[in-house]
């Protein structure tokens, strides 16, 4: 059953001798990256300031989890690094480098690799700061150490539906975090952002084992509770799921937060077997497709949220004709 | 347009001589009965004493308006006496006597012979408590007078949609108050039942006339509200209707009072030409088909919350299904 989303692996770097990007200056931004271009320009990595993305652009690389908002942010002094199938490499946000990857299973230790490679590749061109006590230095104290994040979404549904919060409990107890998808006080489409919340003291390996088996153990006990709501409430399941097909077949205006609401239901559903579209359709390229920043990309023009919500309903009702 | 959804007329009549029912013994009931019910049974009225009726028949004749609460509550002492296209006679009810008859149009006037032509049926067999000062004596001293109470219900999905508080203000300063359907603090379906907020002091005629003025203002308003919803808010209300057209074809489980707002939002549609039924259907025969009392009596026993709200949504999507 489809549950893990996505899984992705971030590494924070920082070269000795330059500010945090909070206070470095123009020139020495200009140095950095400058540093860090020669190795990625020669793998073939393509560079692109962010200054010069337009609002489209940016709110597309957002939107696939190429650009953080840190980067954003300081776009006078950043600029991320492209190239398919490899790890992003984004410069000046909070860091100096940020070097992210993700993949749609649960293999952080490929992750790892791969983000590993470019590491090294950097680590030649550049001395890091780094102090045996603290390891590698971050702008953010916490993030010290190993100075990597590594972060899950699944879509927990039928967990969601009997209740999220004795899950939410215990995983603190064990030190990591359950959030609503976008960081909402409340559930959206039942996707939950899984993270460690502490990252110093542990070797990256064993981070890794132990995060991964976590997930494994969630993953196992929404299966459990997916069963139970089919055994137990299949009339609910199955008014949910018909219901969220409904809306998403013959509304003609949605919001973004509806859609994945609705989306998360239709694809219980599906997974359940109670509804059998004539396609084959994956939860989270669907729900990308008819995010706000996608449909004004695909549109090519900034629209405003009234008729984004038009545009969203008319593509989703185009999409259901098709798969159902 | 259809607006007007229906209208009815009610008299009460006290015996000269008797206690009000609250405090009236077996034998005076037993008597008042009695005189009532020669000149009803010689007409070709049946006389149903609600004691002997049994819960799905009392859900029936309410769900229809032909009983009353207070009848029900009372009904150690309680008849009804039914007879097709003819006003209902509840006997023992709050007052000795009430004649009702509906109508799905807003001919009061209509009504009001047909009540009138009963009230002289009996009254040439009992005699009434009648003063000169107060008119007709009721349990209730606010409807002494003519003892008439009229009321219509009408739909104002149109109106609802821009707000009806300006129209209930409106209404309250020339004497007439519009409460939503079932007496609920919230707008249910956009049903709005109207009627004048007292009795005394006016012939019926002229109590009549004015009240027929002041719902055909509302119905002209409504009109144009609609023409608005239309020019204005097509998107909205293509929306709106489609989504119920979704919620009531693809439901498994719906309560009684979503079923009557996504009745309302259907017929909306209908009317204004959005949605193409195959088949001609009206609102309040429709919603009535799908009531909690009705659909035990077609089931033939008395059913638990959740069963209820099962059959309706199958029920609905069958009807669903032929219409459309």
């Amino acid at each position: 059953m489809s549950i893990v989303l996505n899984s992705e692996l971030k590494i924070y770097r920082n070269i000795r001798g330059f500010n945090f990007p909070s206070k470095l200056n123009s020139e020495d931004a200009k140095t950095i990256l400058e540093k860090i271009s020669i190795p990625l320009l020669e793998k073939g990595y393509k560079r692109y300031a962010v200054e010069g993305l337009n609002s489209l652009e940016k709110l597309d690389l957002y939107e696939e989890g190429k650009i953080t908002v840190d980067v954003l942010e300081n776009e006078k002094f950043s600029a991320i690094f492209l190239l398919e199938n490899n790890p992003s490499i984004l410069v000046n946000g909070k860091n100096h480098i940020t070097i992210i990857k993700s993949t749609d299973d649960l293999n952080f230790s490929k992750l790892y690799g791969e983000v590993s490679e470019i590491d090294d590749l950097l680590d030649g061109n550049v001395e890091y700061a780094y102090r045996d006590d603290f390891g590698y230095l971050t702008s953010n104290p916490q993030e010290c150490g190993t100075a990597m994040v590594i972060e899950a979404n699944l879509h927990l549904p039928a967990t969601d539906y009997f209740g999220m919060s004795s899950m939410r409990e215990s995983l603190k107890r064990l030190g990591y975090i359950a959030l609503p998808l976008g960081g909402s006080s409340k559930s959206v489409g039942a996707i939950y952002k899984i993270s460690p919340d502490r990252t110093i003291g542990e070797k990256e390996g064993d981070y890794i084992d132990k995060f991964t088996n976590i997930l494994k153990e969630i993953t196992e006990m929404e299966e459990q509770n997916r069963k139970n709501l089919y055994l137990e409430k299949i009339i609910d399941l199955e008014d949910l799921a018909n219901r969220a097909y409904g809306a998403l077949r013959y509304c003609r205006i949605i919001d973004e937060e509806e859609m994945i609401n609705k989306m998360s239901d239709l694809f219980l559903g599906i997974e359940l077997s109670i509804l059998k579209p004539k396609k084959n359709i994956e939860l989270v390229d669907t729900i990308n497709q008819f995010k706000n920043g996608h449909l004004q990309i695909e549109r090519g023009s900034l629209l405003d949220a009234k008729s984004i919500d038009i545009l969203r309903a008319n593509n989703i009702r185009k999409m259901m004709k098709e798969v159902f």
